[in-house]
């Protein structure tokens, strides 16, 4: 594809959302302000290392190119509004590629009612996929801010997306819901825009690189501790796992699973339940006053190794 | 330079401009809304495409990487906010590249008073730099609405940039402002904003591509002559070029100058000249009716081929 093909599937993306001014075809995109406060994210997903084309489709990569800043915009709470689209392709990308691309992303723009309205397409030595997402917040919510004593909780459930990508990596036939998890993520963006509107103190990121990496953000300069035994295990996960050990290992650090992760005092619990359901939340470990990260499992406690979570066990 | 570096030098980046409630180190970037419209452009920089590591410093190439979105928001009239970085960084780029890169953005980022707010930062196989920039305008200058009649007039002068790269290529002794007009190319944004408040009918665009596909851009539809004897060549140009001709075909389609080109009635010719200075205005073609691009010289008219302006002849 010439990159006035490439430009022309862009702009036949999904005309969907509003407040869009001039689209593709000025020197820049022109769009109304947003509401309140606005809220930016950028993402970029390099070919051989965020995804391998034997293991995800064209239009799985062009679904997750939108999804993962659409979770960044769910974990403040934002409304996704415009997407500007970086594509850097190879000379050896087929047609078939980038069109199965498009298919995708347009897939992902429709369920989010994000349009793209602008961006760059060049010729390059590699793929590289850069999105940058704008969206809107009345009030945003924050890492920040958590305290000692906070509980700390996870919409949906763990591990399902690190093991797709095991099941993928090893040949190991898996349950259909595992691999989707993996290649075409959620976005938790009703479960945050309805914990914003709560008002309460909340701290609030998703999980993209998984729980542990999570929670220790919320938790900053304070220590915490995470149950094992409480962790809500993604029923393909259980599944595929070898034993328990291998299932909460994935839950814990397998990460792409864009799930939630929050901290709020006790007294918050009830309201930030029933503002996510009908996802469930589940309370999996706390804030403590004093640094240090555990983990309780079968009644012990252990520390988290200050690395766990860069890599697996 | 591992990632934490990178992050620590994108949030050492100069704390300019304003409207940042929260920058670097959420989920997300949180702003306080645009005034009238809000304009958005993204650019992608790849390493041997854009730019070769042995004609431009690292810190030329982080000046380039702000420089060409300010230049579109330049040609929007409108006022640059925030910027977001992309980096894909290969294992073998050394920490002073990275540094220099950095230095040559922030100077950048200080010249046009915009703060770096977010992005992303991934390794990969090839060094990749995207930039989103935003910016708001209370009314945005457009590349559309120009009619046959018009005049086409282009801000400072051309040929520069090209003959700075064509000294690089070649090994000429070059003056120094030719390889600082390719390297550390200006953005005509006083300019654009002085149009945009004059509140009259001009189409406007950036020549980064070259004269003849901006009037090309203007025109649209309709048909365009310039007339290549009244073409504003820069100085270095002109000493660098084996002949007129060649300095008459960087003018016309090297590109990469990153001047300002309009198209507006006669009546607005004083006017437009008034709000662009210091900078010069030369008027040096105009629209026509009928479909048609046509070249001037020495009182002979010819057909500018129709990819003229994607190759040098």
């Amino acid at each position: 594809m010439d990159e006035q093909s490439i430009i022309a599937a862009a702009a036949d993306l999904p005309r969907v959302g509003g407040g869009i001014v001039i689209g593709i075809g000025d020197d820049a995109a022109v769009v109304r302000p947003a509401v309140g406060y606005e809220v930016l994210t950028m993402d970029t997903l390099v070919d051989g290392v965020h995804f391998t084309q034997a293991w995800a489709s064209p239009a799985d990569v062009g679904w997750k190119t939108l999804a993962v800043s659409v979770s960044d915009l769910a974990a403040m709470g934002a409304e996704p509004r415009h997407a500007l689209l970086g594509l850097t392709l190879p000379d050896t990308l087929t047609e078939t590629w980038t069109t199965g691309f498009f298919a995708g992303l347009a897939e992902a723009c429709q369920v989010w009612r994000v349009p793209v309205i602008g961006g760059d397409t060049v010729r390059g030595p590699a793929l590289v996929i850069t999105l940058t997402l704008t969206g809107e917040a009345r009030q945003p919510l924050l890492r920040t801010g958590a305290e000692a004593g906070w509980l700390l909780a996870v919409t949906g459930n763990l591990g399902g997306a690190a093991a797709g990508l095991h099941a993928l990596q090893t040949g190991k036939t898996a349950p259909a819901a595992a691999l989707t998890r993996w290649r075409r993520p959620p976005a938790r963006l009703e479960a945050g825009r309805a914990l914003a509107a709560l008002d309460r103190r909340i701290a609030c990121t998703d999980c993209s690189d998984g729980l542990v990496i999570a929670a220790g953000l919320l938790a900053g300069d304070l220590g915490l501790e995470l149950d094992a035994d409480k962790l809500p295990i993604d029923p393909a996960a259980m599944a595929l796992a070898d034993d328990q050990n291998q299932a909460i290992d994935w839950a814990l650090v397998g990460g792409e699973d864009y799930e939630l992760v929050l901290a709020f005092p006790a007294a918050s619990e009830a309201e930030a339940r029933a503002a996510v359901a009908p996802l469930p939340l589940t309370v999996v470990g706390r804030l403590l006053p004093e640094a240090g990260r555990w983990l309780f499992r079968g009644g012990r406690r252990q520390g988290l190794p200050a690395h766990w979570g860069f890599r697996h066990f």
